[in-house]
């Protein structure tokens, strides 16, 4: 059960840019320091823009930030706005949709799993490491 | 965040079986039911028998029955059993692995959203309900 390489790289964008709060960070940066497809996250940093997550600056010297502080987004917020379908199952086709409490249960199971993401923020993710994982990302980029 | 659709058969399969334990029931029969490839089914009903879930008889009025009363089958064990990888993100690619919170907090969610499941048992997804969930597997199955 896997979320989609679209919210892991929307949550890796989040944390370059909360690594790099003193500067616009530009999408090839980000590319670049976890050699990931610039083409893939040209579309996760617009998802992330229009669900309020970063600000995006067009021209020369243009490039993004946070739109919110690293503390205020949670990681239930990104995966709910950013996953196309929450549901783990798709009973849709089942003919005993309604009738079968399985959908109920992965609904309720579900629940639990984003609480849980709701105790962490972008801030936690790098929280004491801004340092190690600045270097990291930097020392990958540069390979 | 979606489960297989190995393991979302799986679960149907598993409820026909507790819907008819009186006898044995073909694949061909859950395949009908349900409106499913009978393929995708030989496959699931390999792996539910490999796992204990199932057991499988041969010749010509050979079926499957459950290997386990449908109480003690509870949904965490089937996912867990069933589901390729748990891992909800491939964070193996990534530079920062093992330095960022990510991973960590996907595992406690995952966690949370197993210990759901092992409050359901395949017969709690059936209580109350057999007369109706068979009648709608039934007529489903003569359209």
């Amino acid at each position: 059960m896997q979320l989609t390489r679209y919210t892991d790289y929307a949550v890796r964008v989040l944390i370059h840019l909360a690594l790099h709060r003193d500067r616009l960070v530009t999408i090839t940066e980000v590319a670049e320091a976890y050699a990931i497809s610039r083409n893939h996250l040209v579309k996760v940093v617009h998802a992330l823009g229009r669900h309020g997550f970063v600000a995006t600056f067009r021209g020369k010297r243009g490039g993004m930030r946070l739109a919110q502080e690293p503390e205020a987004i949670t990681l239930d917020t990104v995966v709910t706005r950013l996953e196309e379908r929450l549901a783990p199952a798709d009973c849709r086709d089942c003919p005993i949709q309604g009738e079968c409490l399985f959908e109920t249960a992965l609904e309720e199971a579900m629940t639990a799993f984003l609480e849980t993401l709701a105790g962490y923020s972008v801030a936690d993710l790098v929280e004491g490491r801004g340092e190690v994982l600045r270097r990291t990302l930097e020392g990958h980029r540069a390979v």
